[in-house]
């Protein structure tokens, strides 16, 4: 494309980069940002940088947060015993949206997946191990996504914790709630019925 | 949603004011932004800051532009006295990419849209029709969008630049080159028939 000016160009290949936005979906990006109010476009830029130079992560869950400890893990009412272990922020999001769990959270970083070249040194496992050494913790939860590099990932990690002595659970995998049965995949039915529980439990709240 | 942090929540919250960008995307920006070299994200950020404090706008066609005059008003090849009417610069990057086009642009800044309460007086009418009145055009050609409110503009713009003695005409509506004629719309073959050309000119280049 031939930009008129420098300053688009340049605005425009870097918005391009993001995820999902292409060059011409950046150039409405920039037009847009340049229709409206000069303070409010800026305010856009200045809360990235402010963003990148502030972020830190919590040295207990390794989520991202404001401060050293995050306020999950500074909360004294939260069971610390009992650990979900989690891709992302994204997912801590989820589940506290769902307000049925008290416990801490482990952020993983990511999930094993070769073909992306991410093996599992280069996800939080080790600090997750630690924890568990130290024998704070009875309970680890899996909270994974149910894709191949989350399975891979559920495997691995109860491989590793296998020889501890917690319990290890892994997040329920069935029919949605709403779901008509008619509609649903095989793999996920076939998974709903070997996993079937037992009618009481099965009624929640 | 329930943020960990207050800088994830004002940079999505930010980001989730873009067109085309919900909550959920937004924040998926965010933790893209936050996994990459901090040095490139701040470059978007800086980037958009940058945008908006050193943009100019052409004082001769009111394209967007890093100097006081753009680089098309500079050209002393192009023809000055054929004036082609756009709505922002999207248009001009589009019609300079086809390289049959070597006259000024006036951008107007958005089209009529009673609406989107768009009146004439929010456009750049008035310098149009300054540059006429200096006697400096010869023709003026519309090349708005084919929708309704590029229609009503073209409808406005002919009614005041018709007492003026010079050249009126928009780009041609018809059929696209590649098209198969039982796929079209019954409105735009009915406008390629009634606009109908000479054969021999008909074909370009």
């Amino acid at each position: 494309m031939n930009f008129p000016s420098k300053l688009v160009e340049k605005a425009a290949e870097n918005l391009s980069f993001l995820p999902g936005i292409g060059k011409k979906t950046a150039l409405r990006l920039v037009l847009y940002l340049l229709r409206n109010e000069k303070k409010y476009s800026i305010g856009i830029g200045q809360s990235i940088i402010d963003l990148i130079n502030n972020i830190k992560f919590c040295k207990k869950c390794n989520c991202i947060s404001d401060e050293e400890i995050c306020e999950i893990c500074k909360d004294p009412k939260r069971n610390s015993h009992v650990i979900c272990v989690v891709e992302d922020v994204r997912t801590i999001m989820a589940i506290e949206g769902t307000m049925q769990f008290n416990g801490h959270y482990h952020v993983l970083g990511g999930l094993i997946s070769p073909m992306d070249g991410i093996g599992p040194e280069k996800l939080k496992i080790r600090e997750l191990l630690d924890k568990i050494e130290k024998k704070q913790v009875t309970e680890i939860i899996f909270a994974l996504s149910s894709t191949m590099e989350g399975d891979t990932t559920n495997y691995y990690l109860f491989k590793k914790l296998n020889e501890f002595n917690i319990k290890i659970s892994s997040i329920a995998r069935g029919i949605s709630v709403g779901n008509e049965l008619e509609y649903i995949d095989e793999l996920t039915l076939g998974t709903a019925i070997t996993s079937r529980v037992p009618y009481e439990n099965s009624v929640s709240n």
